[in-house]
């Protein structure tokens, strides 16, 4: 049985892996309270949740407590879903039952403006108080895949254990990437949405899943840092751990606007979080895609030992493209060694022209030559690019060649070369997408254009190589 | 009736809509000589097509004819799929066979080197000699959607009719890129590989494209231009007429050094080829899906009157992100109208900031609030972020609210504010971006992130400034 979580005093642990739950909020009409209860129970939490709502009566099959204070043990989280007004009522009673951890889902504090801000420094000042932890307001929590806990509902595929951490701000912005991660092929150890970080941060966390032993990877999609002095201070402990990931928003004085007004943060200048995640060994994303396809390479590659990309490509326009890329983000694509070139000649026709890009073009070599190539001393790392017409595909198959016998074994070509990173872009019909995905399996990353396979490859040697 | 193509005397007419087509290398084996043939004839063009093979014989129910000079009238375009050292004695035949246009398909030329350059050299010499037009060698040839002709296998749906042409020079990248547009929402009038562009260049298209009726934008990807000097002028008055969007590989010496052993190409400074695309009012892509991205916004949405960007969005994050991006790409991202601020605050639930981003959050009035925003006479163009856990989505389905009930009927928005460029993103689930997609219908670009989407309308901005 693999670890669920840190070490059992850790306290951040009980927000993950709680023994039993106050739900208070829990509602009869549709909505977060109405849904969260019978999603817990269908994760098999039923035995351990508690639901609380001065309305009483039942709700799923589960008794209704009109009090906090009545919930028996043990509970050691709370998760409040109630409007902004009634949450100091609920948090004090929270309090006299002795429960330390509570997450606060309702909107409606900082984000708001003034009077929301004056609320949300109520409630600060009574959980300081009461010696409460809080995650939230303005969030929907956290997600731990291994004991599949959940403070908010989900589909069940997203709920597919893996190695990738995630801490969002935004709670819907965090439900829409557990709803998109899985069908990129990412899956996912823990996630949290911190909200307004009334008291909870995203540095708090990093430390959390630098110790966690089911995240080999973390994303983190910040606004602004909650206080940068300890952003700066943790970052380097934690990313000579593993890759911590980055799309911060706020680039621009509009973007930090639009930020102030979100999640009440305060984003500072661009320019001095470009240098403090540099400085501090994070990989920081441009775009919210870019942010994926880090996401996809880092968890399933190993860390280059260079940066000498082979490209091997069905169209030498894609390898062009795929050099020129590769080139301008830092990596070098090296002329093939003398034994590769002789090997390859052998089997190349006369027409190809055997270097780096090497293009195959149609002579169907590609299940002797990948393997040439990403065996090659001068070559670190290989990005495969497959590009063949989609009439040809299916002229190939009616005489019996499939995908698999014009590309190759890429899973196994893969295992037989663990050590070196593989990246694979496939330009076409979506049907050759999804038949090269499935040839590729779940250890190679398949982009549907080369220029993002290349940058994510350089993502990754250059946090190699700042990690020393 | 359309008019399928430019007047009856351009010289590049018989290319795309030829009387009659000798095919030379009609084959029995699978290949293009055994492919081209049957799909010409499915597509209806059996009784203007005229397979030629020394074996003579029958292909498809087709005689084959032995020799060039054999074949009957009318014939004014010859098909050339020979090997390379077949070509200069074939193109002798077409000659005394008083055929003037030929699309010579074979590989075998400047691309494989110097023994290769120089056959091409011979080619050349002899087309000029006999006063042909020359498109080739190493490529495709073309595909004319209106008549459903084209010298090269494709997928039925690629031939579906639109407004988008394309120029590219390998024959690869030419396929599987019409294997990919239809499935990205965009059709082809017409479409160009140019291979080693022996005669026929990019900028002869282009000006052959500028007058064709059925193109509205046209997509070139570009190794190195044949001829920079007529480039640069021809381009000028070809971005008046309708955008060019331009895909340049060749940026890096790696890159270019890809190129030259791939059609030939010399690609020059890169510097030199962005300041001419500049300076000519093209539209550069920075990668191949951006290419896509900007195609597809410059083929559905109108010029806008200014660079004021509206953005409505469910997930703020979300909308920072867009916000960030429109900001760093040139556009504004202003304050509402007074007037559009009092109607949304007259509908708008109290935690909601009216302001530009709009953050919608869970407040389901996006049906009432996009076509205000869309009208606001601050704004010159909206991006809507549509974002949805798809839980909700299930449960908002349980009580009889689908997405159109949820977003509002996007596409009759659309119709009632036809003059400015309306873009959507959706980040998810795979199937809200296919509910959304069929909401948002064939006239708006749908994004799965925000900032290709605000890079796209930037761009299609700039395009109509830099015209003027």
């Amino acid at each position: 049985m693999p670890q669920l979580s840190n070490s059992l005093d850790h306290p951040l642990r009980p927000f993950f892996d709680p023994r039993g739950i106050a739900l208070v909020g829990a509602r009869h009409s549709l909505g977060f309270g109405y849904g969260i209860p019978l999603y817990l129970q269908k994760q098999g939490w039923g035995n351990r949740l508690f639901l609380v709502n001065p309305a009483g009566g039942e709700l799923h099959g589960h008794p209704v407590y009109t009090r906090v204070q009545d919930v028996p043990d043990p509970v050691d989280l709370a998760i409040v879903i109630v409007p902004a007004k009634a949450v100091l009522q609920v948090l004090q009673e929270v309090g006299e039952r002795g429960i330390t951890r509570v997450i606060i889902e309702s909107a409606g504090f900082a984000e708001t403006g003034e009077e929301g801000k004056a609320l949300q420094a109520e409630v600060r000042t009574l959980a300081v108080r009461l010696g409460m932890r809080v995650i939230g307001p303005n969030c929907v929590g956290v997600v731990n895949t291994a004991n599949r806990f959940a403070s908010v509902e989900l589909l069940d595929e997203s709920l597919t254990p893996g190695p990738l951490a995630i801490i969002a701000q935004s709670g819907v912005f965090g439900n829409i990437l557990l709803d998109r991660l899985p069908h990129c092929g990412l899956a996912i150890s823990k996630a949290v949405t911190l909200g307004n970080r009334l008291d909870v941060d995203e540095t708090e966390i990093l430390e959390y899943l630098q110790d966690d032993p089911l995240t080999r990877v973390i994303v983190l999609y910040l606004e602004g840092a909650a206080h940068g002095r300890r952003l700066r201070a943790v970052l380097p402990q934690v990313t000579a751990q593993k890759p911590v990931l980055i799309l911060k928003s706020g680039r621009t004085p509009i973007g930090r606007q639009a930020t102030a007004s979100h999640t009440g943060s305060l984003s500072g200048e661009d320019a001095l979080y470009s240098a403090l995640f540099q400085q501090t060994g994070a990989v920081r994303a441009d775009s919210l895609s870019q942010l994926i396809d880090l996401a996809r390479v880092f968890t399933t590659q190993p860390r280059p030992r260079g940066n000498r990309l082979g490209i091997i490509t069905t169209s030498g326009s894609l390898g062009a493209l795929a050099a020129d890329t590769a080139e301008s983000s830092g990596l070098k694509v090296p002329p093939l060694s003398q034994q590769t070139v002789v090997e390859a000649r052998d089997l190349a026709p006369d027409w190809m022209n055997v270097k780096n890009p090497l293009d195959l073009g149609p002579s169907g070599h590609f299940p002797r030559l990948l393997p040439l190539i990403l065996s090659d001393p001068n070559v670190d790392m290989v990005l495969a690019v497959m590009a063949i017409p989609y009439v040809a595909v299916k002229s190939l198959r009616t005489v019996g060649i499939g995908v698999k016998e014009w590309f190759g074994d890429i899973e196994a070509v893969r295992r037989q070369t663990p050590e070196k990173p593989l990246a694979v872009a496939v330009v076409g019909h979506p049907e050759l997408v999804e038949e090269i995905t499935a040839l590729a399996g779940p250890s190679i990353p398949v982009f549907t254009t080369p220029e993002p396979a290349a940058r994510a490859l350089a993502a990754l040697w250059d946090y190699g190589k700042r990690r020393g």
